[in-house]
This record gives C-alpha cells, sequence and structure tokens, in this order.
C-alpha cells in the first residue's frame, strides 16, 4: 500500500492548496476590507504548511516506496507519472533556500503596496529600491535552481518547463518578422471603435458572456462567474473552477472576452481527469500559482483559443452577432455582424499591455521580456528602466511614453517577483493556433465550429490537452496532440488569415 | 521567547481553523453545487491537521515552557489567560481518542444526509439507525470527556462549560413556573399576523436591515451580509466577521429579526480583544463550531440582546417604526408603531422552533434537553422517539403533532452530533435578560435606548462581554458584567413586563 500512502500525503497537500486558492479568491472577490491582514496571515501559514510537508520526510519516504512498488510498471502508468511529476516538484522546491522562498514572500506583499503607491504617483523611483531587492531576490532564486545557459531560463522554466532565453529569441524573431507587414497592413482599416464603449447594462453582458460561455462548454455547476477588477480563473479541485471577469457598463469587452479567455482557463482545470485532481500537485509550487495544467503557456493557449482564435472568428460573429444584438437592441441597432467582427479585431497600437490587440499584444510581452532578461543576467540596471522602456516602446511601435504610469510602471508581476511568467503569454498565442489547428482538421470540430456547435472542439480540448493535467511536458502534450514542436506557423498563418479577412 | 513560542503554534492553529470557517462559509454561500466532495475532504485535511497541531509534541512543550517563563505573572495577565485557556481546551480535546473523533466526523456527513431524507420523507424509522449510531458514539465521548453526576453534563459543558443536567433541570423549573401563566395571558391578544407575510422586496428588506445593524454597532467593513437558507454568523478572526439571513419576500422576520439576531453574534466576535483574536483559539475545537466568545449561550445572549431586548422592545418601534413605513409605505400603510410591536410580539404555540416567539421557545428547549439527556443517560430509547416527542408537545404546548416533520424530525442538530447544545439557547436567553438590565443600569446606555442611539450599549457590552473572548468563563464573565450568578429573575421579569406591555 506505499502508493496509497504517496497519494493520501499528496492529497492532504492538494487539500491545504486548495484551501489558500479559496482564501485567495476570497480576498479578491468577497472579503471585506477590514479581512486583509488576517488573510495575509492565513495564506502564509497554511503555504509554510504544505511546504513543510512537500518537503518533509514523510513525503520523501512515501515516494522512494512507491517507485519501488511500481518499479515493473510501464512510465505512461498515472501512478507513474504522478510520482515522478511530485518528485520533479519537491525537487525544484528543494533547491530554494527556505529563508529565500521566506523573504521573497515577504517581499511580495511589501512591493506589491510600493508598486501601487508608486503607479499611482507615477514615481519610479519611489520604487526602484523595491525592485532591485525584487531582482536581487529573483537572481538568487535563479542561481539556487540551476541552468546552464543564462540564469532566465531557469525562472522561465518555473512557469513554462524546459524553455530557454535562446529559444525564445528564435520564436520572438520570428514572430517580429512577421508581424511588422501585419500590423502595418491592419492599422490601414478604419473602425468605429466607440461602439465597444457605449452604455452596456452590467446584468445583460453579464447574462450573454455566461449564456456563450456554457455553450463553449464551461459548466456553471462547477463554477462561478463574479466580477473583479482584474479577472482570473481559480480552482479548488475540478469540480469547483471559478472565474471572474471586468464587468463594466462603458467597456463591453470585459463582459464578452474577458470572460470567454477565463472560461477557457477554466474549461481546462475542469477537464482534469479525475486520476490527478486530487493526487497530483494542481497549484505550482514556487510561485503558488493554481495551475493545474502542463505550464502557464499551455494554460494561456486555453484561454486565446477560446477568446481569439473562435470568439473573435468572423463565423463566430456571423453565428452569435444576432443574439447580441438582441441582448443589446438599442446599443447595436446600427451595427451588423460583420462590423462588430471588424471592431473587435481591430489593431491599434497602445501603451497598455492588457488593452493590447491580437497584432500588437506579443510585442508587449517581447519588450518585457528583454528587460527582464537583461535584469536577471545583471545587464540592464534598475535605474536605466523608464528611458530603455520608452526606447523599446518607440522601436517596437512607434509610440512615446508620456508617463511611467503607461510604461513602465504598468504591471504589477515584478514587484510580485513573477520574473519569466511574460514569455507564457506569447507562447500561449502560439500554442492556442497549433492546438486549434489540430483540432480543426478533425471534421466534426470543423463542422461543429461552422455551425454553432462548440461541443466537439471542447470535446477535442478535453481529449488531448485538458485530461492530462501536469502529467505530461507541454512539449509532449504538443508532439502528441498536435503533431508537432512548438512552432509560429499556425499562429502566424492566423493572424495572416484575420488581417487578410479584415482586408477584403 | 517561550511565550512568543506558544503564541506563535496557536496563531498557525487558529489561521488553518480560520481556513476551516472559510471553507464552511463558502459551501454555504457561494459553493457551486459540483464542489461538496471535494470541500468535505478539504475541511477534514484542515481539521486533522490543526487537531494535530493542537494535540502535538510542540505545542505541548511551547504550554510547558510558557507556564514556567509566566510563573511569576499574575494570574489576570492575558499571557497566563491564552496559556491556561489552551490548555485546557487541549486536555479536553486529549481524552478524546482520535479514532472516535475521526468515526464522529465521517457520521455526521452521512447522518445528515440520512435526516435530509428522512425529513423529506416523513420517515423517521429509516433514520432511527443513524440517530441510534450518533447517540452511541456521543455516550462515548462523554464517557472520554468524563463527569461526576450524569453523562449529559459532559456534552452540555463541551458547549457551555461548566453547565450540569441538575442546574437546568433547576433554571427550566423556574422558567416553566413563570412562563405557563404568561403564555395563557398572552395567548389572549389578537394581533393580524399576516402583516408579517405580505409582499415586502427582498433588496428593501436587506438596505434596512443593514442600516439598523450599523446603528447597532455591526461593522460592514469587517463583516458582510448574504442570503441563506439558515441564517448564521462565522468569522476568520475579528477582522472579518460574516453573517447571513434569510431574505424571503413574504417572510419580513428574516430581514429584520434573524439579521440583528447574527448581527448580535457579529458584534461579539468584531468585539473580541486584538490580544485574544490570534493567541487564543478562536474556534471551539471538539465540535468545531467558530465560537470566539466564552460559551455558546454566552454567544447567544448577545444574538438575543440585539434581536429581542432591543428590536423587539417597543421603545424600538416606537423610534424606528417610521423609517420601516417609509421603507414599504404600500405594505404598512394600515399600520401603526404600537400594532407592529405587538405583531412582532405576538405569542402562538406551534410546531417549529425555529419560528417560535418568546414565550414559547423556551418550552421548545426543554423538551428536547430532557429527550436528549434521556438518550444519553440509556433511559430513552430511539425508537420511542415519535411517540415521546408527541406526548410531550402535547403537554407543553397542548399540541398534536400531525407528522415528524413537524415532530421529531425538524432539527438537524442530532443528526450532527450535537448532543448538549440545546440548552445553550436558552441559556442564552437568561444571560441576555441579566446583561441588558446590567447595562441599562448605566444612565448613558438607558437614555441611548431611549432617543436611538444604541452606542453606549454597544460599548457597554464591548468592554463587558466582548473583549474578553474566551479568557473569562461564562460564569466568571457573568459575574464581573452583572454582579450574579445565571439566574432567571432579570429573564423572568423581562417577559412579564412584555405581556404587560402587549395587554395595555
Amino acid at each position: 500500500m506505499t502508493y496509497a500512502a504517496f497519494s493520501s500525503e499528496i492529497a492532504r497537500i492538494n487539500d491545504i492548496l486548495c484551501a489558500v486558492n479559496l482564501l485567495t479568491w476570497d480576498a479578491r472577490v468577497m472579503m471585506p476590507p477590514g479581512g486583509t491582514d488576517a488573510r495575509g496571515k492565513q495564506i502564509a501559514t497554511l503555504v509554510g504548511l504544505a511546504r513543510e510537508m512537500a518537503t518533509g520526510d514523510t513525503l520523501q519516504r512515501a515516494i522512494e516506496d512507491a517507485r519501488l512498488e511500481l518499479s515493473g510498471v510501464p512510465r505512461g502508468d498515472v501512478r507513474v507519472l504522478a510520482v515522478e511529476q511530485a518528485a520533479q516538484s519537491i525537487a525544484a522546491l528543494a533547491r530554494i533556500p527556505a529563508a529565500l522562498v521566506g523573504e521573497a514572500a515577504e517581499l511580495k506583499t511589501v512591493a506589491q503596496a510600493a508598486w501601487a503607491k508608486a503607479r499611482a504617483a507615477n514615481d519610479f523611483a519611489g520604487f526602484a529600491p523595491m525592485l532591485e531587492r525584487s531582482m536581487d531576490l529573483q537572481r538568487e532564486i535563479a542561481a539556487s535552481l540551476g541552468y546552464t545557459a543564462h540564469p532566465y531560463d531557469a525562472l522561465v522554466s518555473t512557469y513554462e518547463p524546459g524553455m530557454t532565453w535562446s529559444r525564445l529569441q528564435e520564436l520572438y524573431g520570428e514572430l517580429r518578422r512577421a508581424l511588422s507587414p501585419l500590423l502595418a497592413q491592419a492599422r490601414e482599416a478604419r473602425v468605429r471603435s466607440e461602439i465597444l464603449d457605449r452604455a452596456y447594462p452590467v446584468e445583460k453582458q453579464r447574462a450573454f458572456s455566461s449564456l456563450v460561455s456554457s455553450r463553449f462548454g464551461y459548466d456553471f455547476d462547477r463554477g462561478r462567474l463574479d466580477d473583479t477588477v482584474h479577472p482570473f480563473e481559480i480552482s479548488f479541485t475540478r469540480s469547483d473552477v471559478r472565474i471572474t471577469g471586468r464587468f463594466r457598463e462603458t467597456w463591453l469587452p470585459g463582459g464578452l472576452f474577458a470572460v470567454w479567455h477565463e472560461a477557457g482557463h477554466g474549461m481546462y482545470e475542469q477537464g482534469i481527469s479525475e486520476n490527478f485532481s486530487r493526487s497530483v500537485f494542481t497549484t505550482d509550487f514556487i510561485n503558488l500559482y493554481a495551475v493545474g495544467g502542463a505550464s502557464f503557456g499551455t494554460h494561456e493557449s486555453q484561454s486565446r483559443l477560446w477568446e481569439n482564435r473562435v470568439g473573435r472568428s468572423r463565423r463566430f460573429w456571423e453565428l452569435n452577432f444576432g443574439e447580441l444584438q438582441k441582448t443589446f437592441p438599442d446599443q447595436l441597432a446600427d451595427v451588423d455582424a460583420e462590423e462588430f467582427f471588424r471592431v473587435v479585431n481591430a489593431a491599434r497600437p497602445g501603451f497598455i499591455r492588457v488593452e493590447a490587440d491580437e497584432l500588437t499584444y506579443d510585442l508587449h510581452i517581447m519588450l518585457r521580456s528583454e528587460i527582464e532578461a537583461g535584469l536577471i543576467a545583471g545587464e540592464i540596471r534598475v535605474k536605466d528602466l523608464p528611458d530603455l522602456w520608452r526606447e523599446k516602446m518607440k522601436q517596437a511601435l512607434g509610440l512615446d511614453v508620456p508617463d511611467d504610469r503607461l510604461g513602465v510602471l504598468q504591471d504589477v508581476h515584478w514587484s510580485s517577483g513573477m520574473v519569466g511568467s511574460f514569455p507564457t503569454y506569447t507562447i500561449g498565442n502560439i500554442m492556442s493556433s497549433q492546438f486549434f489547428a489540430a483540432a480543426c482538421r478533425e471534421k466534426a470540430v470543423a463542422s461543429g465550429l461552422d455551425t454553432g456547435d462548440y461541443s466537439p472542439l471542447k470535446t477535442w480540448l478535453n481529449t488531448n490537452v485538458h485530461q492530462h493535467g501536469r502529467s505530461k511536458s507541454p512539449n509532449e502534450l504538443l508532439v502528441d496532440a498536435t503533431g508537432s514542436d512548438l512552432s509560429t506557423a499556425a499562429y502566424i498563418a492566423d493572424l495572416t488569415r484575420k488581417v487578410e479577412e479584415m482586408a477584403s
């Protein structure tokens, strides 16, 4: 019964991590303002306990015993996968000194507050010392984790196992070459962008986005949708996976694409096999993000797939605009499906990453990746960031950044110690097209998309992506599902087709 | 630094228990239906961990070291109180074999489900085996805890430290003698009870009850109000104390008295001193109820005080009916303050405890206490309960119970293994009058109640009751605050005055 002992210890740790996730969800969605301090302590205690148990003797012995017991069992067996995946996570965790983990966690709270203050006051200098300390700690973490070519590799790998800075630079190069002419062509299109800013009552936005999310396959019996400032998805096992949107009356994308994006993440978590739902770590241990999927990039591929490949497709709006118009008859009286399709796909260089369209989004990511790789390697100094940001934005999008709020201070990531996660957004975009193309090679999927039946696509994703949880590496998953390694070809093809559709 | 070690270990345990409370709140207020099973496991894991830590060597050593360190410190010092209170809780917990705790926890889930099914089907026989098992376990728990006179004492003491069956019988006797003529007199009053069943829009009920709760002193910056089937209060430290009501359009009491009742519980938790908010167990360990107060009875005294002593007083409605009428102008057009006061105080014997008025409520409690004391002593057999219930209801209230749904199957308590908690409702009623009378002896409190300024009363309760948390025994608290032991005199005086007001 040694595998059983392993399994029950992992289950206990997962229960604690799920409680951490609920404490986190509640803090962002429900908690009264007075609860902040106590909540921080509760989370810290549970995280500390989970880490103690994960690196403790009980689990170590259980892993060794389970390996012995399973020595004759084939590698693909779920039990073997579970044991090896846990062993890997723990080994990575064990390489980082506990004191360093603690210091990073403490700094996170202080630095996030400092960042929020600095952003409000457009005061980069006030935030710089925290950012320097944060980068120092991330360099130490990178050194503890170990790397061959570049310290950034160690950090990127915690979000995207196996990814390197050198490979990222190749991918970025391919994308940059493709995006530049596409963006030039797309910018010529003229659209009435004010259509998205008209007054759309929040309750109706919620109803419409929920309805479509259900049709996509997000299961509300195992989830719920709430309103937050920053949309997110979080799970407490596959049977309770919650999403949030950002419903604002005059910002329709929050009630449409943000919800479908999070529903895409949610379907991934809801689709993980029961085999992996309690017996494999469902939370990333180093960064403490609740990811039951193979990687951050893989997860993002699922959100982007539903948001962009499906939700921003011409066919989707041919099929669904009528219903949206019925929901908002006055607001959309002068708009038709084709115009709406164009409006939600308009490409316009802007300062803010989270508001970026498909053609410029990755350029924001590349800029950040280059800066953080340089910071971690010690080639870029914190004090030079505002100017460097301006320079790179001018280069990438031809824009003059007016102040640091619209520049280097816009993202929370660095203050949270999240260095190396930005690339996973672009990896997710790339993968989304690969998965989507492979799925569409199946007749049922393609004809479903054509008629508005999204269940064949969802079933394909369940089978080829979701169910495997973290039991495959992102690349194994991609190769098994699509027949090829990570490659920009499908993504560039999708973006090219979209630009052509917009031009026609 | 030995007290510090003790304090930090207790804080860790409390953090876990607070997480359990959040998992519980969420399960009852927010969780999608699919989450049930996983949630049960998460709670079981955290409870198990908290129990392991509470009975573990680390805490035991910390307690011994802290005792040595504090050996010269006076008994009233908060550190001494904290150490001794923890030692007591742990000793009680340690007396119950872990296997028994586990079995009771497991049975609870199964038995609650069996009870819900049996109640729906009016099938006592189907529930009887579970109830027998539940009573067996409670008898074993009583034996483990130990007692002098009666096994029921051991169970009652887990909710109300120091209370005995013999003392309860004295109190019950006094109350019965007083209630009987009062009830006879009160039943003669004729009121239009349909006033409470008119259509009162839920949102307005919520707004009015929130407004009054705020005026009473419930702090919404450290709390929130939601809607549930069964109203409750739960806390995750003093800085986050949530309450729920039962808002139904045609049941105004759910939007008034149920909310103020829970707000009374909430103010107790919000008022506990910072000294005790993280360094003393804030959750009852054996029954796992989140009680930061001295006992269940003391807690109930605070909810009853605001619900009945204040919220059902004539002066309260003289001052506040106008505002209620403004909130519901059509529904209350034909009602005045005096009639409303009479309607919400009308006494009518009924089958259901949770719908009972002040004059009959305690009779429901006495009936249950006598039955459970008899069950635990082995003097009453489970199979005889339905008939015994009928007999006792006829005796107590002159009612013929038509079926077990309106009889022995109405309460969830016994299926949950809560034997010995019913008496705390009556103890709470008794104490509420004692605290209220003592508070009103202060001029500021009395004149505040007369003018609608509730802050002097709340401040008195903060000072004399709330702040002490669990650092005093219920009787110490009562004597220090009111000058006397538990006594029915003030409660009987209040009920008598009410009946006279209704008759005049």
